[in-house]
């Protein structure tokens, strides 16, 4: 426990960030609350202030990401125009979302378990998954996709790509600039020069 | 431990294929001699008649992916003819040995650890997507491949999307046909209509 003079005024999102590091480097069910105690250098009973234990900051953390993936489809550019367009904005805003929220993201990606709060998360993903994969859908009878890939099959390559991200990103890494136009180019149009 | 007149005769090979069963269900680490003696149905000492012990079993299970991934750049297409030809082989051949081997690539994708096996094995997958990388980059030079793209961050965003297909692919699975054509259109042309 740290010392009460170097203890850290938390609020609930710098206890979270906290969090999401330990959950991330140890695992959800490999991390205790005295490993959260330890690393935020507050006790636990402070934390208990915050939060009623583990599996909250747990839904907090990933909520935090899912908000954030659901706040795209809401936005403008993703409820009006072509659905190719619509498409191409919502993978772009993914990316960037991916590279903002980073560890949240990360976080959420690895969830597998089987708490409520788990399922939970598991289920929200799988909605997200779902509300762009008819967006692709529509894309293809608007006859601005391709025909000849499956649509479910397209949106999971595409998630596929998208979520590899967070294997190896690192913040201020050399080469990583345009990361999301990347992932636009090669969605879209391919590799292939024209 | 079973009992004789149950007990299975196994090579090699049969015994790997236990093997990368429980190490993909329980992690590596998680894996014990003992685990795998119940899975085969075998003693342990029949286990140690084949094999030195489970890191040895590793190598020669990780070690069959990544003979199987780098026996494609020997295939006569990737070796002759235009560079986006040869990666175009290459990258539908890496999404064919993920389907044909895929309990045996899932296991090489969650190499993490820190044995001699582990990094070796990791060290192999650099190789390989190194390999993929300079022909990536050779496509760039020649103008076959678009310049915008940086070909380091090619080469993730397209292993990224032919490696997330482990995390849903089930052989036998309905709509699963073309996962490899559908990995090609995607990575050279894109789903955009054209």
């Amino acid at each position: 426990m740290a010392d009460n003079s170097t203890r850290t005024a938390y609020t609930v999102d710098s206890l979270l960030a906290v969090t999401v590091g330990v959950f991330n480097e140890r695992g959800y069910d490999g991390t205790s609350m005295e490993d959260l105690s330890r690393a935020a250098g507050i006790s636990k009973s402070s934390i208990y202030h915050h939060v009623r234990g583990k599996e909250e900051l747990l839904r907090l953390a990933v909520g935090r990401a899912l908000d954030a993936l659901f706040a795209i489809l809401d936005e403008a550019e993703a409820e009006t125009g072509p659905p190719v367009d619509r498409l191409e904005h919502v993978v772009r805003r993914t990316a960037e979302v991916l590279l903002s929220e980073l560890p949240y993201v990360t976080l959420l990606l690895r969830v597998r378990g089987n708490t409520a709060t788990e399922q939970w998360a598991l289920e929200r993903r799988r909605d997200f998954d779902h509300r762009v994969a008819e967006l692709l859908r529509a894309a293809v009878t608007a006859g601005e996709l391709r025909a000849d890939v499956e649509p479910r099959l397209a949106t999971r390559l595409l998630f596929g790509m998208i979520n590899s991200i967070v294997e190896w990103y690192r913040p201020g890494a050399k080469g990583t600039d345009g990361v999301a136009d990347a992932v636009v180019h090669l969605a879209f149009d391919g590799l292939r020069a024209r």
